[in-house]
């Protein structure tokens, strides 16, 4: 697999660094993108030869043209082509018999015009695929690669970025421009950038395999509105992400962004949700703005990730501080409990106004030497995992001391920081050189103590999937062959008993119930069962039974048992033509969770674990990742609850047995890798009960697709 | 009051016009804050005499010295007092002799340090009031007036503002300095401006009184940090904020934020909540950074605030328009949904290749014209609120002529904009002169959606507040006279069945019940009620029932009831020395809420409305809101839950009756405001039935404070 990974990083080498380049559609008229890319191309400095090719204009931009790519005299490694749609499939045919290795397609009027343009992109492929051409595009802006002995500007774009550490895709030709012109002016360079426009080849995962062996590509930003092989991407995410950050804008997060961002399926939350755990399961950091991104791409390049979340802010004014605590605790970071021995060091170095809790404010007379004293002992408590340094300038202190006693009391002996170190300089205008040094010494410098924070808590996010051991994954003990055939004439939605069946099979504990068809028999059953018993009609066509009032619990004899069975028959029983009963012991535990698993078209397996029942499920706080998971997923999914702590101890209830609930979820995940047809699973409710006691399913649906 | 109010505004005057101002503690001395002070002072051009005091020097920045105030020839308006603090009381005096009528007091030392600190500054107090002097700190930075005739610098800030429309306030001195170097970063001018400190006299309350008055003060911008006096600060903002904008930073969000702003009380997160209720109740609009303020505010002054929702997108590249939809949402905005003749006229203006719903995607080849067409057809349609323009400039478009066009589309005849129009242009080297364009223009620019998305769910806020009829207040008919001689003699908490006959002359109704000592009497009472009925513990101590395990439900007969009466008996009777019993019907409403108020220490009566029961009680899924309710408050209460889907009709179960929950809540407001002793009540859970059936509280609780 990495093999393959290498070989498809290393045919996107001629794309990045071509020995030449044709530039197919070069244009004299003003204005024209065919005659933009080859400016671009000159004015970045390429090292190799540009061949306009043109059939009309003899010279565009002083260069003398070729009629056809097949006329250029030399080997062309990279073709750019600005021809109309019309004539890209007999220029790209062109590009391959003369041995081009890597297209960048610019022309629009593809798969997203829809129809023709679909068919258009599919034979542009097969020609890729016949001559072993790589294609950028179509309907994309260009790539660039600033490296030395390159300087390769194959795009339209307006901003030519400096080279530096980082590498971007945008998904959007629009946006590209405007990132690079934003890295430009937060001061970020660039190595490599690629506009993938439709991705009819390369997309974003061969991009990420690529630069992974790129040693001046320190960083991959990403701006996506899709993903092409979420498979592919996650294989490639999650490797190359433990070695470089990978951080990324990925738009479609609401309902109406998803629509607008051409995804049309039913459930779009639960797209964007997926969407959100795959990259979170990736190792990438999602953040929600570019201005995030890039400060975060800063900070990631010099500064460390720390394994835990809990942060110092030490200030030389109270009201910055509280807003820093709040814009951190907001981010969803602890503020950090001193030890003793930081407490009594503060107590010694700092005045008796100063606070020597955290947010330590050092008051606004602190000059270099009471910082550095502060920063001294915060940055040396072992429960400290951040710092943020908060500095507003006062008119009486030297700034550009306080920012060197910052730089050294932070850094370590040798380089490097031990732990990470953000500060947030206010009231800039004195303290222009303050800033200047921090930023020159690795401490990216904010504005407002908010974006920090934000950028604090990507640190952290980063430093715990680091420091995230693999996890393993239990294969537990089930009825494989069992289901195998059970399933094997199946389709659709089972009948209520085989789906228990299938799941009790695989482990799934269910209430003692019996099915019958009648009243007497259900109080024949009952008395079997014990009492109280919960009483549930049950139909092909019937899927949310509370709606129908088709669960009646807490009976508690024969009688009424009888009563309710006739109740159901009544009102049911003519719109349900294969309505049957079943009796089912009450459960006692005290929990509801839900358990359940889809496929999505996009992802793969989406497995959910959440509370369940009626009432809380309107509240949809269900947990959801991708396949696959580890045994740690199903505990990290818990605590991830906004009612977690209902699942905890409270009000005098013991704790549920939340070890149970992870374990079944990863049962129902050994069921659905083994029997690949199983579509859609709910286990909903399942009582949890206390640890020690017994949990029970009281309702299960599972639904295969057709065979293929 | 309105009088009052006149009044107190009326004595600012002096302190930010004042026609002479002297600087006691004025210093020769480098970097010295009395020295800095009457730098600012001449630098800004005040239009009056300066006169230094210094008891040492003879001249400070070339004006000769008085050794106290009272030997300054002419009349003092205006003194600021840069003295140590142990010499502040005895200045303050030789002020107030000498008919000084404001004082700025930059001076620390005072209630901030505890002590001795809170002594002096209540000395100071009284001085102040015997002189009838208004103070402005101790402990602050100073104030400040751009305007013309007076240029009045009283600060030690390092930022003169240019002049203009806003005014500021700021509870802390350093981000003070901040917040006025970014306003001039931002190109916002400011009028006034004022650092208050320990608000020992002026507080934020008097200056937006005072800025109510002032003609150049169009927009009101708070940096607070606590509230002094509610009450004060409700009248005035809401008054003021219906006439001009008020804008607010209020820090201490988080429950270790607020710690670190000085706040102890027992509930943080709740104190919080109620800050955020207050400022939303008074039509103060509460923005998390100053980044987000200052965009408001500049907004605010040139764009009208609509009515609704509904927010139309138009750009010229996909990817910006999907994160401007992502961002709206998130914001709690509408994507506009267009009218059939808006769809049509987009459709005629339109290439094909455009999308002709919201967001509205002109694509890359959009000119001013096809702007222009588009937000002519937008603009119009009524189902349109409000109007964000993205333009990311390519390079073959006249960036000048597109912003000139959104300009001409989106005024109105006459000026003004009919329907706020945000922008946002990205990928800027090419597009300055476009975003200086529509800067002059009033529209604006962005450079983020993110930024704008917020920025319109601020305006779209103030639009809802100010179209928002001041509702009405019903009186109920109640008990008022039998409830007061009830409460007469009664302290803390009260016996439960007093507390339900309290509430229930107020209107509340509960689940019949009878108090019985033992088991048989128990059994009659279930017998007089009816089946099936629930049993409760209840004793002086005992609060929490749930805890205890002291609430049995669902008891169907009597020998049921009976061996629940005699369990709770055994496991309770030995803890809780007066345990009785409760045999109360079982309610059958189908939703738990919770209907409580507590008082505030600073905020007065909080009243609270949410979901109840204990399990979602967890969830703290409660709406809270200070008083005085009107009748539209419940509502919007109600409406604001996450749960509150829970409240309507879902899953074949009827909505619930929302209209006596929201009556309820006015019901126990009257009681409260009625007999101000009463310190707490808690209505949890109130079985909510569907409408026309039976609602009924079944557990409740009600607190006195002593009697005064």
């Amino acid at each position: 697999m990495v093999n393959a990974s290498k070989s498809r990083a290393k045919s996107l080498v001629p794309l990045f660094r071509p020995r030449s380049v044709a530039v197919v559609g070069a244009s004299r008229r003003p204005g024209a993108i065919g005659g933009q890319v080859v400016a671009n191309l000159l004015a970045a400095g390429f090292t190799g030869p540009v061949y306009p090719v043109n059939a009309k204009s003899k010279v565009v931009h002083s260069i003398p043209t070729y009629g056809s790519v097949e006329k250029i005299p030399g080997p062309v490694d990279l073709a750019v082509l600005v021809v109309p749609a019309d004539q890209v499939l007999k220029v790209a045919e062109s590009c391959g018999r003369k041995g081009v290795k890597g297209l960048v397609v610019i022309t629009a009027g593809f798969r997203e015009v829809g129809g023709e343009g679909i068919k258009r992109e599919e034979k542009l492929l097969a020609i890729a695929r016949k001559y072993r051409m790589r294609v950028v595009g179509p309907n994309c802006m260009g790539i660039i690669n600033t490296g030395e002995g390159y300087s390769l500007n194959a795009s339209f774009a307006g901003t030519l970025p400096e080279p530096g550490p980082v590498a971007m895709v945008s998904q959007s030709g629009a946006l590209g421009e405007a990132i690079l012109a934003d890295a430009t002016a937060a001061g970020i360079g660039v190595s490599m950038f690629a506009s993938v426009g439709n991705r009819a080849d390369v997309t974003a995962a061969d991009l990420i395999e690529f630069w992974e062996h790129e040693d001046e590509v320190q960083a991959i930003l990403l701006y996506i509105e899709s993903f092409g092989n979420p498979e592919l991407f996650v294989q490639a995410a999650r490797r190359v992400s433990r070695k470089k950050p990978i951080i990324a804008v990925k738009s479609g997060r609401s309902a109406a962004g998803a629509l607008a961002a051409g995804s049309h399926t039913g459930s779009v939350a639960g797209a964007d949700m997926a969407a959100n755990s795959m990259l979170a399961q990736c190792g990438v950091l999602r953040v929600v703005s570019f201005r995030e991104m890039f400060s975060l791409a800063a900070t990631l390049l010099h500064q460390p990730a720390p394994k835990r979340d809990r942060i110092a802010v030490v200030t030389n004014a109270g009201g910055p501080g509280i807003l820093a605590t709040d814009a951190l605790v907001n981010c969803g970071l602890q503020m950090a409990e001193f030890s003793k021995e930081t407490r009594s060091a503060l107590k010694k170095a700092l005045p008796v106004e100063a606070s020597l809790h955290n947010p330590v404010d050092l008051i606004a007379s602190a000059d270099a030497s009471r910082y550095r004293a502060a920063l001294h002992a915060v940055c040396r408590d072992p429960a400290v995992d951040g710092v943020l340094v908060l500095f507003v300038s006062p008119i009486m202190i030297d700034a550009a001391a306080v920012a060197e006693a910052i730089i050294s009391e932070t850094r370590r002996r040798g380089g490097g920081f031990r732990k990470p170190v953000l500060a947030c300089v206010m009231g800039r205008q004195r303290s222009l050189e303050a800033t200047e040094l921090l930023d020159a010494a690795g401490i990216p410098v904010f504005r407002y103590p908010e974006d920090a924070a934000q950028t604090m808590r990507s640190l952290v996010r980063r430093g715990i999937m680091l420091a995230r051991e693999p996890a393993g994954l239990t294969a537990y003990s089930v009825q494989r062959r069992k289901v195998a055939a059970m399933l094997k004439k199946a389709r659709g939605w089972l009948p209520a008993a085989d789906a228990e069946a299938v799941l009790a099979a695989y482990g799934v504990p269910f209430a003692p119930s019996l099915r019958v068809q009648d009243a007497s028999a259900a109080e024949a059953a009952a008395e079997k069962i014990g009492y109280p018993v919960v009483l549930k009609a049950e139909a092909s066509k019937l899927l949310h039974k509370t709606e129908f009032q088709a669960v009646l619990a807490g009976l508690q004899d024969g009688q009424q048992v009888r009563a309710a069975a006739k109740d159901l028959a009544k009102r049911l029983g003519r719109k349900f033509k294969d309505l049957s009963l079943q009796v089912q012991a009450q459960a006692t535990g005290h929990r509801e969770i839900l358990i359940g698993m889809t496929r999505d078209p996009r992802f793969g397996p989406l497995f959910a674990l959440g509370l369940g029942g009626t009432e809380v499920e309107v509240l949809r706080d269900v947990a959801v990742r991708v396949a696959p998971l580890d045994d740690q997923d199903p505990v990290e999914m818990l605590a991830s609850l906004k009612g977690a702590a209902l699942l905890d101890a409270f009000r005098g209830k013991p704790a549920a047995d939340q070890a149970l609930a992870c374990e079944l979820l990863l049962r129902v995940q050994q069921l659905v890798f083994d029997h690949p047809r199983i579509a859609e699973v709910e286990i909903n409710p399942f009582i949890l009960a206390a640890e020690g006691l017994p949990s029970l399913a009281v309702d299960a649906r599972l639904r295969l697709s057709d065979p293929a």
